[in-house]
């Protein structure tokens, strides 16, 4: 038998099959600086324990995103090392809030299996979870791949398509407990802007560019240890369509937020993703830019001193955001977008 | 009204203004590691507790131009975004050490103001001033930068020139509480050559060179939460003057630091900056070499055991400096250098 | 009396002579997440303390190899600054686990010495001994390098020539103390294969590649306080034999121990390296593969619950290993490979 692992095909996918993922990961202080300086996050709540204990927690947590890509790294092994494409992610709420000393495992259940028309691939949907070390959830999403079968004869499963929100129930929505707002301090959180003056339909350009660095990705793709091939491996990518080491779509996603600090400041949390595309493969050398959309504002139940935005933020290559690019003049999406990600933020209210 | 922040311009600063920067920060045992990953510091002091504590420190402190960057770093969105030149540093004092665990802050008083003669910018003084959690003062210095104006035909104010120091004021220089340095082991430190060695005037080439990489300098410069757009956006960066991504002058610091090990291992600690150039800008691909020239020997009121030396590091790019470049045959200044820094550092005495 | 240190010299070796190494080194949880980040390292044990409690352990340990780098780098500057090749390691011991908060010092005795042939250079072996604030050894190896002598004209000392064992003797590898493997979790480490599964000649290709960039092996090399010259400094190597930097060969030893997580997951601990050679010099940009050979399954003296596994694990540049290359069909050396290490890995048994 052989010892090393290549992945899951689409035939070792079964509806209802729970996958726990390897690699347990204790969090500490080194992982929130180097995401610091992997993605230049300068949001306050996570940069000092003195801001969060002003607001009733016991010190600062990590970075959402970084959460997510400490979980999701966990099931890439198991469920994305044959994915031909990542096709979604849907219904992502974030829990409990996660400290250095915590200790994070993740599994994935499969909820619904698909072949594809051409018989060679499947999509397969998964519900991923992240757990501390108390048993409780810091983060659950579906995400769905496409997977190449390892037989194209083998027979087709029963078709299973999952029932996905829109967007996360807002009374799935987590405000971290303990939280109170009375201690907020918007000159240290870097924004006299709260909750209150955001309108729905607002565009925010967020300026600012940052160039992707191969050093800079794979680091940051491995300390979540996700070990997908692509973005590592140069010798074997100067053969395939792109000839060169694709950027771990997450960290696309954690440079725009990075940059919506300058117009978002006070969005404190991500609580949820409501969904998110890659539109195209970024590559080192290329510079993000970032605009934000207000989608929604969403009053929360019991809660007057903290509001939810549901934002759009839209990443681009190579071009400033100043007129907000998503189509061209011709209607067709622009070449430019990276990435389109529909998702949550807690912001005070006054 | 527009959400994202632009910086400040001329108009936007008046004398005895105090701008209290955003994003307080946790100082933590990560931002020294990865400080020793990005420059090669190797002084025994910041790399060890068990050294510290035989000094009678309570473990080690951060080194002290990281310090140095992690307070500048919270200056910049407030102060520098519409810089067109960094003019310069003086009576920069180091305060009480800083430690794994401290949370800093950092504010800003505007000293001075002038514009410029051609109307289109003006010269702003500021004093910034990093403080721990515990109100303490652990940095202090005086900083002038040429500032755009947003409107040239604004009114020029009342010009305010300060009064500086050619160098900090030896009653303040700073030896750390409780340090006694019965228990320095110049083995473990590195040389055996303590303060009653060096002689005024003496001259030592570091011998070794360090490349500089873009993955690495923007590592550093976020890890600050420095966001100088010139260190981090290639895409606008083509169309500048240099065509590239500059180097952030104090990364340059930190690495002629780490170079001086070889020759001034026992200057455990950066008491001072008196002065400070970049002499012209670096970019990834140039090898810092360094050289330095004792300029003062310091007794220290009532310390028969620890004296400072005032030493000028000069650094240059792609040029050893076993023959100490700073101008060429005709007298004029050598292009090599790209750093000339006149500070003052703490050593042991026999 | 210069101040620098220019490195020892062959005539600055003497039989017997101990070395005292500069910079001792505090270890942090930051060291593991920089060695994860740097080199993609999977293994459990590392990763979680929740997994090293479960199995006797007060916290996750550090990767072994990383203790491995941390040593080595304190001896360069008084072994190898004037090496001109490193010609081989043996009977490494991996002692004591490393935590952190551990301060770890380290000291060389020179073992035997001798003048090469050609009169300019000597070979001198050294026993390098890595200790921790409690005086526990860490880590001890002997390592002989190829030194210029200062003076060619020097007269050869007499020739002493060291007795090393072929591999590290069974009774020295050490499991660490406390250690049960009643609570070993193999999903959660990340393989079903024990121990028991492996076979002698048994050969294991580990599949994935990982590309080498400049900024990262010097961030790793630096994080080592490794200051050997050929690995930072571009401008002086335009000037030698290779042009460029060479990649520490440490470097590629850990990033070949991250691959083989991919087929030896459960190989928790690095015990001994038995001897090594780094075949030939890596580069920036060459992509890393590796396969393993299983030479000897060693039983271990009162312990039915873990074994030992002595392997060979081959790297090589920019080629894959599924045909496990080592010699060309010449019998010549494959000019691909770049790594030959046997060691011994502790493994759960069934």
């Amino acid at each position: 038998m052989s010892k090393t692992d290549r992945g899951r095909f689409f035939e070792d996918f079964g509806v209802g099959q729970v996958l726990r993922h390897a690699t347990p990961r204790s969090v500490t202080e080194a992982d929130q600086a180097l995401y610091i300086a992997l993605t230049g996050s300068r949001f306050a709540l996570h940069s000092s324990s003195v801001f969060a204990r002003a607001l009733g927690l016991p010190r600062a947590p990590l970075d959402d995103m970084l959460v997510f890509h400490l979980v999701f790294g966990r099931t890439v092994a198991d469920v994305s090392l044959n994915a031909v494409a990542n096709l979604g992610y849907a219904d992502c709420v974030f829990g409990v809030p996660v400290y250095p000393g915590d200790d994070l495992t993740a599994e994935s259940r499969v909820l619904a299996l698909r072949e594809t028309a051409n018989g060679k691939t499947g999509v397969v949907w998964l519900r991923s979870t992240g757990t501390n070390q108390r048993g409780e959830t810091v983060l659950e999403y579906v995400r769905w791949v496409m997977v190449n079968k390892r037989d194209p004869a083998a027979p087709a499963p029963e078709p299973v398509i999952p029932d996905l929100p829109a967007a996360v129930d807002v009374a799935r929505l987590r405000v971290p407990e303990g939280l109170s707002l009375a201690g907020y301090d918007t000159e240290l959180a870097g924004s006299p802007h709260l909750y209150d003056d955001y309108e729905i339909g607002e565009r925010i350009d967020h300026l600012d560019g940052m160039t992707l660095e191969e050093a800079e990705h794979q680091m940051a793709t491995r300390l979540y240890q996700n070990n997908a091939r692509v973005h590592f491996n140069l010798h074997a990518a100067r053969d395939s369509r792109f000839g060169k080491r694709i950027v771990y779509g997450g960290h696309v996603i954690s440079i725009a937020r990075a940059l919506s600090f300058n117009g978002l400041a006070n969005a404190f949390r991500v609580a949820a993703i409501n969904g998110g595309r890659h539109a195209r493969p970024t590559f080192a050398g290329h510079t993000i830019y970032a605009w934000s959309e207000v989608l929604e504002k969403i009053d929360l139940p019991d809660r007057t001193d903290v509001g939810a935005l549901r934002l759009r933020t839209v990443a681009t290559k190579d071009k400033p955001c100043a007129e907000f690019p998503f189509t061209g003049p011709d209607g067709k999406p622009d070449p430019a977008v990276v990435l389109d990600l529909d998702y949550t933020v807690l912001m005070p209210r006054r």
